[in-house]
């Protein structure tokens, strides 16, 4: 943890130090580590700074890859890299489990410069699914791949893949099998599930995006889901358009929520539209699209970072892990509402 | 077919001969069997007749049940069994095949009204896909279920299933055979596809938006997906906001086409965010937009319906299987540009 703090101590001094004229090209990232009742009474200090150190590692290595004129997609894939391979956060290792104690993870990227788009859904041997979702776009004729035929492509692809055990933590058999009893102590129906065992159940959705040097955005998506999830459910994550979306005419966007009410809002699409046709800032387009969400009766929040830079981390949760990272190194690192 | 052409006949002089106030609750609806390259010199008068007759048949499905005062959402969803239940569209029977000589179908389904919406992609054994979209956001917590997990759910709804072997045409094991031959003649690597392999092979997507004399809007969309389809693909059908999207406040869309431009382009959802937030009509807004997929190297072509009732019928490809009836039971029926 010493050297990552003292990485970003380093990056921060450096950038500070490097002298900017007015018209010099901006660039900056933006990540979330899923939004949803994050209270800090819940939370001890280790924690904290497990999530703190762990969200300013990740926005540091995308952040020195743009830094160095390295372009935003490479920025979201490897950012996300380190939060997937973080058990902290419910994507790639550390994702929940389905129904069925298994794994179906998803992930969706696209460029806002081409608006070139790919996704994954249902994985289940990848290692590190953004970047499956990098390979679709970019080596395959489709934009969504589902299923075994996803994980398989992917492999083919030369994708590390893995068993689906190196995804499991005690952790997130511990929180289904909490769940189903709930579930099957309340007898929940398909029909009259309570809100509250939804709201629970799927925080740690991790996303991305950023603006490089050449004045393009990319935006990333990467989820494990929901615990308990049934009937191969795919949420908003891979989905473009509510989970995940870029256009360098508008802004880059990357959600995470109750998947469900994402999908139906069109989230990151409607805050990008909001900005193209109504002229509104990406702050004002995000507030009106997460009330949208919550007169729907869904939660969640959005990254969301334009060509100017500017940046929003809107959300109506508690809590939403997010971090910040501007052209001058300035780190802002956040996981409560009054921070 | 004559019965069908009376039935037409008999809705038509009821529906003229209806007395009318200026200020009377409109009601419409309008289907689309597949956009793509369907060019005159191709079909025989049979076929066409044929086309048009299915299209007749099922778009006064729909309209009898809005006259009678049904909601939007059943006439939708009669509508589009109709064309699912006939060999003539790749939707339910008639369907594509994947490269493996199998089916998987994708629907989906959006109540303009609530914002409700459901999806299935990749199902094998549901004779009505559109169906099985329904009952995912009637009766179930999510908003789209894949695979397996999604006929296991439908099945358990209990919608009538029925064996792959249904589903699958001699026409379509044709279609498959050919263009596996001219994959392997051109050794076309998934690199390097070639356009036109893509632009044929997905013809007969099948759509319907009606609207109801409550004035809500739904919109559903049904299809096999795209010959040859490898690696689970998923197209645009099943996504909200790229094949199918329903808003009061805006439009009903149901898009058919190269499904991959759909998706990064968010057809439905920015046709509806045009006419919301820039004040187009809906004319306008499905031109602009099947304008933008163009220019990204796509085609197809999209049916919207507004509250007031007014219909756009949008297309970039030489024809759309389409078909367009209003209040008053006037029945357009068209497949190729310039009619």
């Amino acid at each position: 943890m010493k050297e990552v703090l003292k990485l970003v101590f380093v990056l921060f001094i450096v950038s500070c130090t490097s002298v900017k004229g007015p018209n010099q090209p901006t660039f900056g990232i933006v990540i979330h580590g899923g939004a949803g009742t994050i209270l800090k009474e819940n939370m001890t200090p280790e924690m904290e700074h497990a999530y703190e150190n762990k969200l300013a590692e990740a926005i540091s290595v995308g952040h020195k890859i743009l830094k160095e004129g390295g372009s935003s997609q490479e920025a979201v894939e490897k950012t996300i890299h380190v939060m997937e391979n973080s058990p902290l956060f419910n994507s790639g290792k550390g994702a929940v489990l389905t129904a069925e104690e298994s794994i179906a993870l998803d992930a969706s990227f696209m460029n806002g410069n081409t608006l070139d788009a790919g996704a994954v859904a249902g994985v289940k041997h990848i290692k590190n699914p953004i970047s499956a979702a990098i390979r679709v776009m970019k080596n395959s004729p489709h934009v969504m791949l589902a299923g075994e035929g996803a994980d398989y492509f992917a492999a083919n692809q030369g994708l590390d893949t893995v068993p689906e055990s190196y995804f499991i933590t005690e952790n997130r058999l511990n929180d289904l099998r909490r769940v189903k009893k709930r579930e099957s102590d309340q007898k929940v129906s398909i029909n009259l599930i309570e809100e509250q065992y939804f709201k629970n159940q799927r925080i740690g959705t991790v996303g991305c995006v950023a603006l490089d040097l050449q004045g393009n955005l990319s935006a990333g998506t990467s989820t494990g889901g929901m615990t308990n999830k049934k009937w191969g459910r795919i949420g908003d994550a891979p989905i473009i358009g509510a989970g995940t979306y870029a256009n360098n005419a508008s802004c880059g966007v990357s959600a995470t929520g109750w998947g469900e009410f994402f999908i139906r809002s069109v989230v990151a699409h409607d805050i990008a539209a909001l900005v193209e046709y109504s002229g509104l800032t990406i702050n004002e387009a995000s507030k009106r699209v997460m009330k949208k969400v919550k007169d729907l009766g869904g939660d969640g929040g959005v990254v969301v970072l334009d060509t100017k830079g500017n940046v929003a981390m809107e959300f109506n949760t508690p809590g939403m892990y997010r971090a910040h990272m501007d052209s001058d190194g300035n780190l802002e690192v956040k996981i409560y509402r009054d921070e």
